[in-house]
């Protein structure tokens, strides 16, 4: 294929890693709906997450200053991977045959040691927790991206860590659970025998494959029934989205350099941090005024945007969490064993899902196959296998190119890469030997699913 | 840990990516012997290659060129990925508890796509034989960080391409052969059924586990015996070490910038790209009159610097290859199955052999534990699990500094990441397991391949 010498990889230098994260909650049209206690149903306090989370996170996670200072120490550790380049896909463009005025830019994750945008909360709340005092960590993970930043965040502070891995992922990925333990944690396949909600699960179905609701609860109930031990969660929580906004700061700046301004942003969803992070400082923007289009992709076999409800639910399966207002598909639903580990959550974040209900982001469900086919297309043109997750961002990605095309329109897309796939290589076998499924749940299962929803 | 603010990362705009690959053959203090036909012992020319390689690939093997120009769409992918980081270790050297004045750097080449350094000469080949007409290439891969490359640069251009891959690094590590796929490359395990050398080791040895010495054999007489095939090689050969020469010169213009000149360089050696890559430009600088130690290192499994002999010998098992003079443990060595299998190779580059040979750079042996020992302290401290091969720099560079710190020395050290371990973690897995062995060959073993090597 043939390439212009136009500029390819807008890169930064570590002075312009972003000093402070953008808080969303200062700029919304509507406030939030109060987090409810799983008991009462009455609002809660923080002396309620008191248990589970150090009191700076929990500030964080109800403040309204629009913008957080980040503290010195970490931005220390994002410089061993900070800023990330944002790339003009020209060779993409190149190998979809697009004209000179549509254009695809991407900003990319992975060049984190843990291969994706995750530490840049990890690194945060291990920080907070470690100037808390605490010794022992308890958090769930899914593919093993999460388990894996909090592994890395950890080993950087000196605190221990326990790690409970949806079983189904813990036997696809066993590397997962090598790399956390590289990094000094410890990794077990959930549902486990050593915790309360495990055992009830086990008991009832000893052949369970988990679900990140079944983790969390046993994480959760770890955290709460340790004093040295909280918890902490890779996605959903306000903070957590907070920490990732350095991502869309970035991004803004590093678009400007290219001279560009997206019409289109697309980002996969799967509690919605990545998203978030990227897309956050753009609706920013858009409420300032500017034009954009904001994409939030899932896939169809974990419709929580598409075909949920924007109602009050529990995170996790045994209902110990507190209950958020989200998009939920219901704390029961257990999605289909798709590849796409990061993306098989039931609810998604609160702050996501009122921009939706706001009108201010769009959601779009894409298949497993089509999905994994323009992760092909992708690794084969700019060289980097995606992970299956942000292959979902890559397929509406290429979609709106194709269908600009089509329409004869200028655009200027940006998506989210927000992770590589080299603990994700047995998904591309399996596709590649034409072994995936496209899995979508009948409406029944979702019905079934939402019927169980909490009544508030 | 306490980390002062000073910088991390030297990061280099993609204008700074190299224009020239330097050539050590114009600088050399003696000749370099010719290369001899593996028929008439005879020194071979550019007519005698051209059944495996471009002309234009020969004419690199071949020239005295002091610089030979990058053509701009091989810059153009390098773009993908460079100019890659330099680091200084500032996090290692606070769990190392070392003094302010001596200080660690390190240039990582693991963010290419492929994880390591070897897309920079992969590309080039690519390009070179796409020019040329070539429509398939073959090729042998180890531990399969030169396959996965190929195959990348494949991609890019449209070629075919076949890997050879050491069995038992093929058994070992499944998901390389996943990635080479995704990158649409073949990849079959080497002792095969597909080539008369690989036949024939099978009828001898049916159970055997290859070695790159095999692998070479059947991929050089793939490419040899068909007419639309031309073979790559990803070390050892002249061209090869010379289009790594971008690590170097862009390592020279980072350590610049961070105002400091290191007093020893280290890289791991297995045929040695990885290593001529990174020090070669300091080389040239070092023969104009600035003083640096230049330190490779290589796995005590197979000491082919430290224990073996400066002599001509064949490249492969099967003595298909040309005779060239480099330190060898001679061909039919068959090294013991350490998990670094990029440096699984009985020779070395007769670039590196040379300057070996002149004392321009030492040679250093370490064993299989206490190079991931170094491996697991890099992780936690730094974040990036190293690949095995990098982790013999990362623990000769760390014994350099506490050597250094013994003797109340100042020292500053510069040593070569060249890729990360995401698809070594089975080698984590044994070495945390405790179950991993310090080979070391008996002296009768070495003196056995010796005796093997022909008399020229």
């Amino acid at each position: 294929m043939e390439i212009t010498s136009e500029q390819t990889k807008y890169t930064l230098d570590e002075s312009r890693i972003p000093k402070a994260w953008y808080n969303i909650a200062a700029d919304l049209p509507v406030p939030p709906a109060p987090v409810l206690h799983p008991g009462t149903l009455q609002p809660i306090g923080p002396d309620d997450l008191a248990p589970l989370f150090p009191m700076s996170i929990i500030a964080q996670e109800v403040t309204t200053d629009r913008e957080v200072e980040i503290p010195d120490p970490v931005r220390d550790v994002y410089r061993l991977w900070r800023p990330t380049p944002l790339y003009r896909a020209r060779r993409l463009e190149a190998a979809l045959d697009l004209p000179d005025d549509i254009r695809i830019f991407y900003k990319y994750e992975g060049t984190s040691p843990a291969g994706s945008h995750k530490p840049n909360t990890a690194v945060a709340q291990a920080f907070y927790n470690k100037e808390a005092g605490v010794k022992r960590i308890t958090t769930e993970t899914g593919a093993g991206q999460w388990g894996s930043a909090l592994a890395m965040a950890c080993a950087f502070y000196g605190i221990e860590l326990k790690v409970y891995m949806v079983k189904v992922s813990y036997e696809q990925k066993p590397y997962r659970r090598s790399l956390m333990e590289t990094w000094g944690a410890t990794c077990v396949p959930s549902p486990s025998p050593d915790t309360n909600a495990g055992r009830q699960i086990l008991a009832e179905h000893p052949d369970s494959t988990g679900s990140l609701g079944i983790a969390i609860s046993e994480a959760v109930e770890d955290a709460a029934t340790r004093d040295d031990t909280k918890y902490s969660l890779g996605s959903v929580l306000n903070h957590v989205l907070l920490h990732q906004t350095v991502i869309g700061e970035e991004a803004l700046e590093q678009i400007a350099m290219a001279d560009a301004w997206p019409d289109v942003i697309v980002g996969c969803v799967g509690g919605g941090s990545n998203f978030a992070g990227l897309t956050f400082p753009f609706v920013r923007e858009k409420l300032k005024g500017k034009d954009v289009r904001i994409v939030a992709t899932e896939p169809a076999a974990c419709p929580t945007l598409t075909r949920g409800v924007y109602a009050y639910d529990f995170g996790d399966t045994a209902k110990l969490t507190p209950l958020v207002k989200m998009h939920t598909l219901g704390h029961g639903f257990v999605p289909a064993g798709i590849h796409a580990g990061g993306l098989r959550y039931h609810g998604a974040a609160p702050l996501v899902s009122l921009l939706l209900d706001q009108g201010l982001i769009e959601a779009k469900a894409v298949r497993q196959n089509p999905t994994f086919a323009a992760a092909i297309i992708f690794a084969r043109s700019e060289g980097i296998p995606p992970a299956p997750e942000s292959a979902h961002a890559i397929r509406v990605a290429i979609d709106e190119a194709l269908a600009a095309r089509e329409r004869g329109e200028a655009k200027t897309i940006l998506f989210g890469l927000s992770g590589h796939g080299h603990f994700d290589l047995s998904a591309y076998d399996a596709y590649l030997a034409g072994n995936l499924v496209d899995y979508e749940h009948p409406q029944e299962a979702i019905d079934e699913a939402l019927h169980a929803l909490p009544t508030v």
